[in-house]
């Protein structure tokens, strides 16, 4: 593959969404060229139902005469002008984004994203690896990455403690992105909460069909002739989160349960993956529950 | 392509469903052997859930020492000491299926089977359309297939008649396929029942997501990222009848409702054709409130 | 679906190349928020192989305050300023494309886009077909859409005279989009040249694989587990033109050729759609003898 | 998932290819009724063309009523009635496939395939990896699988001595699958030879479109809207084996060579594991240079 320098792969990207009116664009746009900005990666949506636009923008590093922060003071201005709704960042691609997995037993999501990071295909730096079994730890160890194990009591009404003794790992790490890569836990209001628009799930089915548990055996009852995936931000109703990614796989009347876990895997694996890395590039914006994603 | 001539084309398919036991394939396949049949496709599903087990088999019709009638004599013997439970057809390829067609304004459909029956791709008689409304007679009779105009009230409650003129004018064409072509009316109870397993929907959504009416309205709302069209035979609880056939295909936020009615209008063809050739070519074997389809 | 009412869809779609440098997105969006135009759709793509810049804007006709003609005299001025390279186009949505179709014997795509057309799925006035062969006449007039049969002698050395009757019909008609339907007839060079952005070919095998003649054979000789359909522009080198759409479809070894036409088919229609709604919605940028499509 | 006990998933696979006649699928399944053998799952295909005839059928272990040893003793006198070009294996699922791993420095197939034999989804034991570069040394280990470094001279005309190496070792795991997990070294003729239908390649593109070295570039060049993978036999025309799977991704004018790169590896993990267990699952039947695959 072409090598490539760090320089030339550093981006400064900023995400924003405002109330949407004639010359938007262009003031955002007059602001890079202001400094000599060359813009590398444009996306732009205008809403029709509800009034706002998006706009992600990725400007080459080495054509911004600043520092991020600077960067980001003189921006305040332009984004004040767009009104007080408008919410935006302004990310420096070369500060990878701090990510923190929770799992369970399941490895072949955990597998995935630490071969992705491994090969640089994700732009993170997995922080850690927390599961309420053992079973993964062997796996983050042989990445390099460390694990925490956090039991989880068989009463679903004792589990508070153990959710704040996630939370508490979690939020001592700083993350930018908290990956339920297979936790199969349902997280409590309050967690929801506090983790909202960090926290992504994988979910094992074509949301919103087959909500809840046991999804490829509603499958299999129902006789369905696709099954899916699904990669959604985590929110206090279960499996409705704003969904950032889908796929399906085609299955047929032969397929067992097993064999739908087996295909499914597959699906789970690239939805997550695809999604994360969305995330992490700042590329899903969240407005009214949906999505965009300037992928 | 290559011409081919009928005989070389024509099969008598055999499509058999019976409780499941060693040696039921030998049996079949020992039967068709003894009179020197060559059996030129064949499908076999032994379900581990129900104890059931399908097959379907294509045998070359030149190498069939008998009439379809006859066939059939000898093969109910076989049948019987499969059980008394068993399911059985044997049909002959070359008696093309009758087929009703049910539509109302949207002609994408309609347009679409008459075009595949044309060049021979449906192994179908199209022998009637019948419309609630007149907009698509003119399509049908520029294909020379009879259009009949039944209208149907505004009040759902008033509807019994229509539905009883429709029943009269499908059944006096004897049809082995009714097609629900972007038909838009719920069938009531008692007609669902009367067509049951001849009676053919395509419904706008990945079922069992977005039942009922205004499907992409739905999906729209959810913000998925895939759309979908399912083909299934018609029951009385709506939507939720044996599927035959899905598929989707993937929007984003850009698109609007109208972007999705336009996108969907493609798998909803390709779903719907797909399906009905496999019924028309027996294909598609019932159980359970499931398909098994030799596809 | 929602009613929308002409003013509300029509739009002016500026779409421009030109050499890339810093600055080029705020001057082109300046110069629209200058007059209050809204920007409802937006592409922008730099490209870092060949240092060039493409965009397509489409904005809301009734944000506009002046004609399309005075629109494009004041956007004359600004294309100046990015060079004497830059090529640019400002249609007006409101103004259907004129588009001739080329066919042979073959139906399902005419059938597909006229219907397609028919149901203003396309923005495009079919102004007439043109056939080889007679046998697609009657579909055409069925559609109120004018029928030219011009004869190819057997002796391809003798088909310029042909060609040259199909040049002035073709030209009579002034066409933005020649579309070869299944003409199957090899264009001479000179065709290509003065055709050149504006002639559409669908070709039934995913290019590069499979060039020249009967393609399903050469796939079914090799043994490949997908098939596929090309749209491309049409250039003096056979099937090399600037590739604008491609799809596949799956198939296994019990098909046979003519399953593979059939199952091709499907994709043919649905790669030609998609190509030529792209292309008469100013959606293709030609650079290079490859496309950049803002679908 | 639903636990399984080894007794209900032993299966005593037959797989067969032989020319073809009426009463072959007879004559096969009634020697397996003989002895109350159940067949779990069977498929079944007359080719036209060839006149052959291929069958596979899974019979639960648990029904038959001696030893694999004997039962192919037995079944060797069936296959003799069948003609004397019949090729037939009897596998016992029970005894996992012996799988040694070549590999070079690309991570991502090597990661994918242990992956999946250590979550049980692949049917094999994987004795070795062996690389001509230390990277993936520390993979392997970490999954417990033996790491071999080859070093391969620069100069191709003087690698013999390594391939030399390279089968010696390969050879001395007896194996019945050397998957070529992104070698990157292309096979002298005589080894081609040797390990004709044990050996299984991944090639980076949707072959024959790109054969040879960079495909992506290749690809990229031509301005595809689809890049693939191939899963193929290997034999002593480059890239030209009989093909077990192929798959595709879609790309756009925005990708470069590298996005290529990360968006096909998916595809070739995909491909490369399907075709893998296909082949470990006596799935796969060449006949002619061609495939049949009974997935």
């Amino acid at each position: 593959m072409a090598s490539v320098s760090v320089a030339d792969d550093r981006r400064f990207v900023l995400s924003l969404g405002c109330p949407d009116r004639p010359g938007v664009i262009a003031r955002i746009t007059s602001f890079i060229a202001g400094f000599g900005g060359s813009i590398v990666e444009a996306g732009y949506h205008s809403d029709a139902e509800t009034g706002w636009f998006f706009t992600r923008q990725a400007i080459a590093a080495d054509t911004v005469p600043m520092a991020p922060a600077e960067l980001r003071a003189h921006f305040a201005n332009v984004a004040a002008e767009l009104g007080v709704e408008t919410e935006w960042t302004l990310h420096d691609s070369g500060a990878p984004k701090r990510t923190v997995l929770l799992v369970s037993k399941e490895p072949h999501c955990l597998h995935d994203l630490l071969g992705r990071a491994a090969s640089g295909e994700l732009p993170a730096s997995i922080e850690a690896v927390i599961g309420n079994h053992r079973d993964l730890a062997e796996v983050a160890l042989a990445h390099g990455v460390k694990f925490h194990h956090v039991p989880f009591p068989a009463d679903p009404a004792e589990r508070g403690p153990a959710f704040e003794q996630v939370r508490e790992l979690v939020e001592s790490y700083d993350p930018d992105a908290i990956v339920l890569a297979k936790f199969m836990q349902v997280l409590p209001d309050w967690l929801c909460g506090q983790w909202a628009g960090r926290a992504l799930n994988i979910h094992h089915s074509f949301l919103p069909s087959f909500v809840g548990a046991r999804p490829y055996h509603q499958a299999f009852a129902r006789g369905v002739k696709l099954i899916g995936a699904t990669c959604h931000y985590v929110t206090a109703e279960l499996d409705a989160g704003p969904i950032i990614e889908q796929d399906v796989v085609r299955i047929d009347h032969s397929d067992t349960v097993r064999d739908m876990v087996r295909r499914g895997r597959d699906v789970e694996r690239l939805v997550l993956a695809r999604g994360l890395r969305w995330h992490l590039e700042d590329r899903v914006l969240v407005h009214g529950g949906k999505t965009v994603v300037f992928s």
